[in-house]
């Protein structure tokens, strides 16, 4: 293990914030480091190579959501998050699990100095992507790629027809979302609640700026987005954004937003739109965006913490004053400076 | 003019169920006829040619949504209907009506002795195509057409991936989904809220049946439907439904429903699935669909009526009694057997 990204999930499981969480925890599922050990089967990697693991460990790889590339949609029980989900579970749906020890515990993720994955769920890093900067694309970087080719905006890139993609929030996935849509061709517009954000837009790539409180602001972008990717992870009403779509556009709600909205279906039918929701990707399609990143230098901006400095981080994304930053530890100077935890449980 | 459809809208525009009707009203937006005339710049038919309209007789024709062919999606003010809508309305956005005389009047149906509409908006009938039964396929098969189309079904179809397509509801609508997407190549699945509709929904073509209010049987439809129309007009939760949509699949509603629904994004998010909206088809996809029908020979289940039977076939719309047969009238008999109107309102 060489660096691991701390996404904002990490603060929720962490902290408890969800339910069921299992003690002990070690959060992470932004892993990038260099193989060191491979078994006989295995033919992706090699050790020595330069490798990732995202949101997913594990799945059955035999349904017809795992065979479409959809790992994370796993038909039987779901895929296996990185950590805080427990092995082995396909034994029950009469199927193999991909990993390897006693499957009878929880999973641990990347805030660690090791990690063992089968090599279907490892992704390859190209040369051309700073190992540093790896992380978060497994992430905050696939859950915006997936819709954005879904809902056909890389292709349409492909083909030069310039599309709008609208993004709402510009926390780490909406910073990646409006940088990977630039990279596909695309105006992007930018949505946020306070005009205040409208300088840090622009400067990573944004076209366009709606205030969404303003309504003079929501007139002046009404039906301008082809596409928009929501990345609001607080309680709100959905509706409040339709306007925003061109006839025949989708709406994707990111967030783990737990209050139910109020849809009336006549807006979606007299503007041919939709609602969605998406969440992460699958591994074939995260191994594809880190070329796509590599090919086009498109990154995440990150700050660089030791594992020391992880309860300041995790402050600073309760707070949401990260802005669009992502933290990401360096494993191996964390180890060098481990003072700071206890003899017995430091990391080998 | 030979036939006039009776759709179910008629009756809600007629009866003035919905708000702002234009009394006098003529309506009916499923009409079949021959040419008898046209202006010296027309190229698309000739006198002689058996040809259709359905619901929409003007649009824009410049916006980016006719040009893409979705006039029902006119930017300039929205789709003439056929009938219950004011003529000219596009001079207000400096744009050119396509429709003739005074264009300060409405526009009256095809409840009817003739019609006058521009060639853009005129569907050409096959030789295959019975002329009594081409009306309903420009109304309730072009709604079932434009989703099946515009979320992959008929592209599926043509490239041998069988889909399984849901259909809730077993009235006109519902009837011509059925066939459709049999003919398209895919499974069907009949969701209905009551298991007495099981016969005829074999009948028509379904090849699964889920009873909507039963819990074992949707239990056993969970997961089965790669797309699902939803033809029910009635005050509904929607988020009912979810639970029978693939992965990755969509529900698209279709009925006029004036209450809202209670959507939760969790399940959209984990399943990427997508709650849309749909209503009727432009006027190219309609040409496709009566060519698709006469290759196919997917022909809508009709009784023929006389002008003068049009009260009793409205009650049995209104008694929901009609099933999946569609009314239409015989507008050359009607003229024929007219006594039943005073001498003065006689049609020509």
């Amino acid at each position: 293990m060489k660096y691991c990204g701390v996404c904002h999930s990490d603060v929720h499981i962490g902290e408890g914030d969800l339910p069921n969480v299992m003690y002990p925890c070690v959060p992470g599922h932004e892993l990038v480091g260099v193989v060191t050990e491979v078994g006989p089967d295995v033919t992706r990697v090699k050790v020595g190579d330069n490798v990732g693991v995202g949101c997913i460990v594990d799945a059955c790889l035999k349904c017809a959501s795992c065979m479409a590339g959809d790992e994370m949609l796993c038909e039987n029980g779901g895929s296996t998050h990185t950590y805080n989900t427990m092995k082995g579970k396909y034994e029950e749906f009469g199927m193999q699990s991909h990993q390897i020890g006693n499957l009878l515990v929880q999973n641990f993720g990347g805030y660690s100095g090791s990690n063992v994955v089968h090599e279907h769920f490892l992704i390859k890093i190209p040369k051309a992507v700073p190992l540093e900067k790896a992380g978060p694309i497994m992430c905050a970087g696939i859950t915006m790629y997936e819709p954005l080719c879904h809902y056909g905006m890389k292709e349409a890139g492909l083909n030069g027809k310039k599309k709008c993609v609208g993004i709402i929030g510009l926390g780490g996935l909406g910073t990646m979302g409006v940088k990977l849509a630039r990279a596909m061709g695309h105006d992007v517009c930018v949505i946020s609640t306070s005009s205040s954000k409208e300088a840090v837009a622009k400067e990573k790539g944004a076209t366009m700026f709606v205030v969404s409180k303003d309504e003079e602001s929501m007139k002046k972008g009404a039906k301008s987005c082809d596409l928009i990717l929501n990345t609001v992870s607080a309680n709100h009403e959905l509706s409040h954004y339709l306007s925003l779509l061109r006839p025949s556009g989708t709406l994707v709600q990111l967030g783990l937003v737990t209050k139910p909205h109020t849809v009336s279906q006549l807006p979606l039918m007299f503007t041919k739109t939709a609602v969605a929701g998406s969440l992460i990707g699958g591994i074939k399609r995260t191994q594809e965006l880190l070329e796509f990143c590599a090919a086009k230098q498109v990154l995440p901006d990150i700050e660089m913490i030791e594992a020391k400095d992880i309860d300041g981080s995790w402050d600073k994304l309760k707070d949401n004053t990260a802005g669009g930053t992502r933290f990401v530890i360096d494993i191996e100077k964390s180890k060098m400076n481990a003072d700071f935890i206890p003899k017995s449980e430091q990391m080998d």
